[in-house]
């Protein structure tokens, strides 16, 4: 549905999703990981994860924007050698392969099937455009998204404000207008704190963060999602 | 002695350091923590450490700073719950405290004593200013910083160019003129994106991080830094 044929009492006009971790499971990296280093993988994937977002801010801080495709291959070859886990450029590959080959978590298209009746549906996210097109259509969410909206455009990483202005000005709707969801505490306070209503995906009964705001709701899987948008 | 008695042939003007890690040891941290929490104070210490540098970071991009002080108690607040261990506001003081009561790197003092001989010395730190006035007394360093520079002064976090800014402004030299030390790499290579020679005082032989620059030089201690400064 397009965002004209909302009723103009409904508060919510749009919902965008933060893609990794939020919609696509990042399972398969463990899995890679874990067959190429038994015993490390998890250990691998928790450090290459950490230094990846840590890589956003830091490069996003200084000025000096790199890809996330590049992050991501940067923060692996990093936490390899951290590791002492010897990685020829083939595991490396193997691994930046998981991202193109990710699949939805277990509820994910029929939830997003029944959302996409009511409102339209975009993906906000640090993945450049390939990545997040290689990820919809490995997960079979092709023609379900009205947007795929890549922080390349902007040239820094969320959670900078010109990140989520991204969607009201590409979706064609007021900030106010549109709930983010993320399964990422400080992304959800990111959005938040640029004026999005809000909605923390805690999948793991992970504690809040303490940075000042909290998302307006908060669920446990994205079937809950409409149970608690505000009308 | 001050920036006018320097050779105008000496390309290095004057020496700027980082705080915490680099000239302050935050054992004090890890036995407390250690007494507190026993057998959970390292992993307390690691998270709380690891929570901080996130939010600032975090905060910075979102455009909410928030002192270092109000930073780090957050993430000492957040640590405590993630790792379920039963933080009362005494324990958080007394852990909050240990800022205050820090020690140097056995090496500091008599570095120092050398380098000021040759050089103005100062520090550029994300601690506030009365926690960086505590921590040079607690140290016994009074009287041998030209300047103790705070990012309160300009309301953001490393690795923002407008807090390395702060350094050739208020020391009044050129930003090339300036070598800053520190032991967190990610903060070398800020520092370097803005302009200035860089020495990494990397004192547990970890891995360089994979942020696009390098710093200009690596020591284990400061003790070796007169050695590899340029001339």
């Amino acid at each position: 549905m397009t965002t004209g044929e909302q009723g103009s009492k409904q508060r919510i006009k749009a919902l965008v999703f933060d893609a990794y971790g939020t919609l696509f499971n990042p399972y398969t990296a463990q899995t890679v990981s874990e067959e190429l280093f038994p015993g490390r993988g998890s250990e691998l994937v928790r450090l290459w994860r950490a230094k990846q977002l840590e890589y956003t801010w830091l490069r996003s801080l200084m000025g000096r924007y790199s890809d996330f495709w590049e992050v991501t291959r940067a923060a692996l070859e990093f936490s390899c050698r951290a590791l002492n886990l010897s990685c020829t450029s083939s595991i490396y590959e193997r691994l930046m392969q998981t991202y193109l080959e990710i699949e939805p978590y277990p509820e994910i298209r029929q939830a997003l099937q029944e959302l996409s009746s009511d409102y339209p549906l975009a993906i906000l996210s640090n993945g450049t455009p390939e990545m997040l097109q290689a990820a919809v259509k490995s997960s079979k969410l092709e023609g379900v998204f009205s947007h795929l909206l890549s922080v390349d455009e902007v040239k820094i990483f969320k959670t900078s404000p010109r990140v989520y202005q991204l969607a009201p000005e590409k979706i064609g709707v007021g900030r106010g207008e549109i709930a983010f969801v993320s399964s990422n505490y400080w992304d959800a306070v990111g959005a938040k704190a640029f004026g999005f209503w809000t909605c923390w995906v805690n999948r793991s009964n992970a504690p809040p963060e303490e940075l000042g705001l909290s998302p307006d709701a908060t669920v446990s899987s994205i079937s809950d999602l409409a149970k608690v948008l505000p009308h």
